[in-house]
């Protein structure tokens, strides 16, 4: 009996897709000694978009300090590590939380990046992908440059000093047409925090305000913690600049009005938190939709609906509105399990959903069930909670996904697995259904995804559903 | 603006009565060299009855090996730890999560308590309280004994060593009746696992199987984790006897027909997991009952009914029920927040709730909700939700209690604030209700929390709510 | 290639005898917020009599607040964890160095041991050993009592507890005649600080005055490094008592003036810091004169001096003086190499030597060394000196042992190898001198130690060279 | 009374000038598991030229293996972290020790510095100081270049990446007429380890050969642990290459047979441990030859010769070999005073210095020192030493310095204090002797240093006694 190693990672996601950062920072116009506790509450309410390392940039405009490790944001952040990162007269924090894949899980990728150059010192904190990172990267090289890490995040780092301009926000201007994919950064630099969201607006970025600060994160739910009130979206193609001066915007992408938006769809099914808003819709509302139509289209025949907690709660009261059948608890989540931890390997698989997911048995017992997931994407996890709810006695198992077939990898800032891991990837649902073990698979369909969410398919990004990619890779 | 040290008890149960310690073993007939691995699951799904400790005590029946330390069970067991835990021939393994209180929070607390005495070297673990720790104590003390922590554990370990006997479970039986109290206790001690529950039977405590191992635990829902199965409860005043033999049973108290039981109802209230049995009840089963029976002795005039998360869920699924009203996601709770960290005092007490809860405004606002909590102690954490479901544009808030006013400390094992400092010691349902802010205020009334229970009431302990105390503390 | 694991005690000491703790307290007069650093400081002057592990308590009389902990005194104490250790009014501290073998390698067996009686909390740290521990720790078993470390000080926290007598100086010479064997002990109580050692006086315990405290300490060395001054020797049967009232001295011993003393010879060749004093005497001194004896004895031919660093050096002082022969740097001692560490197997046994001694070349080449070493325990470490010395040039090499051949064991709390690891244990000179490879060997002889260290026979324990043994073991 | 908090270098340099790097670098023909093992023990050999972090990479050709950490190298490396530097079939491991000054001791500074480029990925560790690192940094700042620590080794770094040459060692033949200052770097890349000595060979850089591995390292004694091989010094001006095809040697310097050399005389005095050899000559050997010099040179009325130890023991060997004096051990090193702690500031100096060194009054009472230091800096150690000495009874005390008066700073790697903090900077011998309280004071002249050392004046830089940079600063 081997044993295996399990990152929150697996155990929140490895059936998931999962967005690879959340980010965060505060301008002040007065110094404020507790910045770096803002920072430290709001990376807490963006933990859920990336929870293996935490980092923090604070500024008194003169000098730069960071704090960067592995870990969750109370690990990180939660200790003695705070009062390091104190400053005399500090105006600004900036903050990032990553999810990282295996292979370059180094120190040095843990964000903030902070670099100096000619521009003077920099820290900057990105949520996405560039898709032409490597053939950038390899010209940078190719020009003399070298790279500590590999983030995308320190390609951009090497533009801005490169270019001819002598401030950021100028150079950014000059160099953002060489950028090719999903970014929503933020960049802490001399008195400046600036705000960028990339002109399709991949990932979402919002500004909020608190007594004397801006505020600018991944998610509205960052607002909600502090208490802070939300005050607009950073539009796709536009670059915020707050300053001694106040806020200013100004869009740097030159098709602004023609550019097609690509908001990830994704956000809406599963990354978000329920109580941010994102494109103006409220992300819970959204989801509830989503299983209203996902009932609506469906001829159900269950007894009871049992949600997938926590992620496919919304949906589920959607469905059970919509159906008219009982929203019941048939599964509890145990919220003890994210943290990385060693699990013999026997039986594996079950225990993984063990960890976190267990039946009530007096709610399924001799029942038929509507099994509400928010996804599909290696069936695994489905599979694992199928056997399990039927060893607790549920006569029939219907699932039902709040989301189209999984078919493409994203390009554009979320990790997802292999084609060929995809269930979906090469099978029809009939197929997936068997190999899940359920007695019925149903899909949402693309169209009612687009309908529940209620922006149009071409303002949105569906390729993991359809292929069809805003920005075509390797191109 | 000063700060504050937020501990997990804190985020979690400053406003709730909390449990003090879980408690797992296992006896395995053959060898098992991953026994460590399935008490560190075991003790995963026990993490809510204790997060400020953990501690196992793996045997070969020769030699003990031991490793405690504060944290959660996953910061103490997830890394290395475990696998210094290794004995060749493991056979058995002992564990215990423990919530403890500032003053004595002192590492040597930490259990299981390794003891060696005449009768050889065990370990044990204790959930519970003992009323005449103290005196007992003075007795032993007084009598020569030395003590190495402030535990009660510690007196138990004293008794059993002195008693004339020369093996433990008849040990147990010479001295049972000395012990005033509550106690569910798991004993690893030579080539056996002891379990023993007090004759009242104020705390839990379950027998398991898997495999070629038995399994005593706090409750059923660690069986779910590790796919184990539950065969039955121990029995108050029985002493379970684990050994190559198999397992046998064996009544000590003397009284143990007459003696009246005593329950803690609390557990079906908050403590248990919702998967988990007590007395043959299933614990969600048992809330949503309590939230149907809330909502029929009461005129609910409500939009929607929104249930604190998680704890509340259960209840408002029944009250939703019963009332014929919408159940709905009005609250999100950020399932990371569970670890010691600082907080900045400012605005303090709404940072700690919205740390972990956040309003969905767009299911709140403009409506009149009833808000469904499974208690109420000291009143801050409701009064806290409460503004904030204003200010997210609820138009009226009817709050429901799922247990009746908690006016009497417990002396059974369970942490009561102060009782100047319980909300409802001392005030009217309408003070109370003018305290937290709510429009209304409604309470459970015990005799519906016994009807929905499900056990006559002189078996259950109630103390907390009409001080009708089965153990006269100072007696 | 496998690996092997280097403790501090091997790469220091394995081929060595080597004490097993340094003991360390304060009595202040007044309150002393600073008494903890004060402890760390004596503590790092005594870490050369343990490596292992390193713990204090301190207390203001009503409280003792305690921290142990595996590690170097500054990887204990070198962090936050000094602050952590701060009581209001603090007026005592109590610490403690400890080597400790492997099997009992225990968290539990760091002192000082802090426990509750009938008599109050007490903090209790012990230098020597108790011969009759375990046949005392087993009536105290059967009397009832249980046992939570494998150390001999708690045998006498029980028996202390126990006495009848109210107070621990009463109960001390209550209890005294029961324990067999060596003892220097500091016992940190109520609001008293009280000093013992054993009638025989096997180990050291000394007085100072720092201010307004004072001090007790193992050696003298730890006022060197305070600026304190050195009082005077705690006698072998002595309690000193330091309370408000100041220092008190009572003789607990019945037969104080027949009693033969016995103070461990080995104090003055290898385990006390050259510049502390014992009995009178100042170490240093004493080994120069043991080196001075050691040329006399003998017809030196050798052309240099060389001793073995820093043990060896003040012996290889006395003997150049006395032989007339140049005095010479040949071996360079590392002194960055006092942490465990892993060490790859191959060549292994040269490796540990290389990291912490290296020859120098130009030093010995082409001459006849007289190498001087303390004394020789195992005989690895000389062996795999003169390999090295010859390869690095050598002629001829004469091996000096400042002490006498080390044929038995110590059970006075000195961790011997067994007999059969004793090179001498069964081998006689020219045996020894072929399996270390010198071309000769001369060990001091045991009338010489004596008379170098002047003090009579009879008042010395030299049971580790000639096996008479001033308390049987055993018996 | 405050609290300071003593760093490491402060308890052994503080008064000292210190080194700021020690590297080592080993290519092995065959893979070799054991490399990294190799390395740490090589950095325990080169420990004495930096105590605050310590670094290494390992390299298989494909892949380069990076840990680095704060801290002495068995507190880095001798746990678990170095079985995560494991790579299969590892060829080259490249290692480092460093001393920082406060300001810039962030975690990105510590090397070797590991960075990719288009000319693949490199490891680089650095001994040494650029002068023009910043007008470079600068240069290279306004061509675009970023830069993530605050070492000159990342200029290196960028210059070799923007070289027009493809490969590493032609690319710094490209560039090193840029580099204007004191260099001793190993390059770990591809499939080759470069050793590069600045053409005025101002720090050392040797060769050594340990079975089928070439070494490389700052000193020789590195070799000695390993029982390696001492092969020759790489020159000034000499690049070594070390691949499959074996060692290659190269010239790069343009005027190799013109340009003067400049070897650091200091490492003779006090950075070298006594074992080594530099320039040909054993460091312990001209030390004592140094300690004849001032002997010679002096009229000497002491009774006795009292090294300051260890710096301080091979001079005062040679002192009394020529004055006829008798060589006394009048003070005590505590070798376990090596990590970071904090102390009580009361008695703040005279502590730092206890804490390391004591006196032995029976040695020094009532006689005539003649102290022998390396050197004096600020004059504070001896200071507080020669009041201890006093106090231990000394009648007379006579300072020699076996080096002249340091009145410059070093621009070439060695870390000086300002001049204003050098106590000969601006005083007379006469008012230094004062200043630091002896009766006498006595400096090596600079003639007997360099003919003590036996270097022509014009191949050793001298530029702290004489102000005769080799290379401008400033230039």
């Amino acid at each position: 009996m081997e044993q295996e190693f399990c990152r929150p990672s697996e155990l929140n996601f490895k059936n998931k897709l999962h967005e690879e950062c959340g980010i965060f920072g505060v301008y002040s116009f007065n110094s404020n000694s507790k910045i770096s506790e803002l920072c430290h509450l709001g990376l807490l309410a963006l933990q859920h978009r990336g929870q293996e390392s935490a980092g923090m940039a604070v500024s008194n405009y003169n000098e730069i300090k960071s704090y960067k490790a592995q870990g969750l944001v109370n690990e990180v952040f939660g200790g003695e590590e705070l009062s390091k990162l104190k400053l005399k007269e500090a105006h600004m924090v900036l903050g990032h939380v990553r999810y990282s894949t295996g292979g370059e899980d180094i120190p040095e990728n843990i964000q903030p990046l902070n670099v100096n150059s000619s521009k003077g010192k920099m820290s900057l904190a990105h949520n996405g992908h560039l898709l032409n990172a490597l053939s950038l990267r390899t010209e940078l090289e190719n020009e003399g440059s070298i790279f500590h890490t590999s983030v995308d995040t320190e390609v951009l780092a090497h533009l801005l000093a490169r270019a001819e301009a002598a401030d950021i926000p100028t150079a950014f201007k000059e160099i953002h047409s060489k950028l090719k994919g999903a970014y929503s950064i933020i960049i802490l630099e001399g008195e400046r925090l600036i705000g960028l969201r990339d002109p399709k607006g991949f990932r979402p970025l919002v500004i909020g305000k608190l007594d004397d600060s801006y505020i600018m994160a991944s998610e509205t739910c960052a607002f909600n913690t502090l208490g802070a009130e939300f005050i607009r979206e950073v539009e796709p193609g536009e670059m915020i600049i707050i300053d001694n001066d106040g806020l200013k915007s100004e869009f740097y992408s030159n098709n602004q009005h023609t550019e097609q938006k690509s908001l990830c769809i994704f956000e809406f099914i599963y990354f978000a938190r329920p109580d941010s808003y994102i494109s103006g819709r409220n992300v819970h509302q959204v989801r509830r939709e989503i299983g209203r139509m996902l009932a609506r289209d469906s001829i159900v025949k269950a007894d009871i609906v049992v949600p997938v907690p926590d992620s496919g709660v919304s949906a589920a009261l959607g469905f059970a509105e919509e159906s008219g059948l009982p929203y019941q608890r048939g599964l509890i989540r145990n919220s003890y399990s994210g943290r990385t931890f060693i699990l013999p390997t026997q039986k594996m698989r079950e225990l993984k959903v063990r960890v976190k997911l267990n039946p009530v048995k007096e709610v399924v017992s001799g029942l038929r069930l509507a099994v509400i997931d928010d996804s599909i994407v290696r069936g695994t996890t489905i599979n694992s909670l199928i056997k399990i709810l039927y060893k607790s006695g549920a006569k029939k198992i219907d699932v039902y996904s709040a989301s189209p077939q999984i078919v493409y990898p994203c390009y554009y800032g979320i990790d997802t697995p292999e084609q060929s891991e995809l269930i979906a990837g090469d099978s029809t649902v009939e197929e997936i259904r068997d190999m899940i073990g359920a007695d019925s698979l149903t899909y949402l369909s693309l169209l009612g995804l687009i309908s529940a969410v209620g922006i149009e398919k071409d303002q949105v990004c569906t390729a993991c559903f359809d292929g069809d990619y805003p920005i075509k890779p390797g191109s």
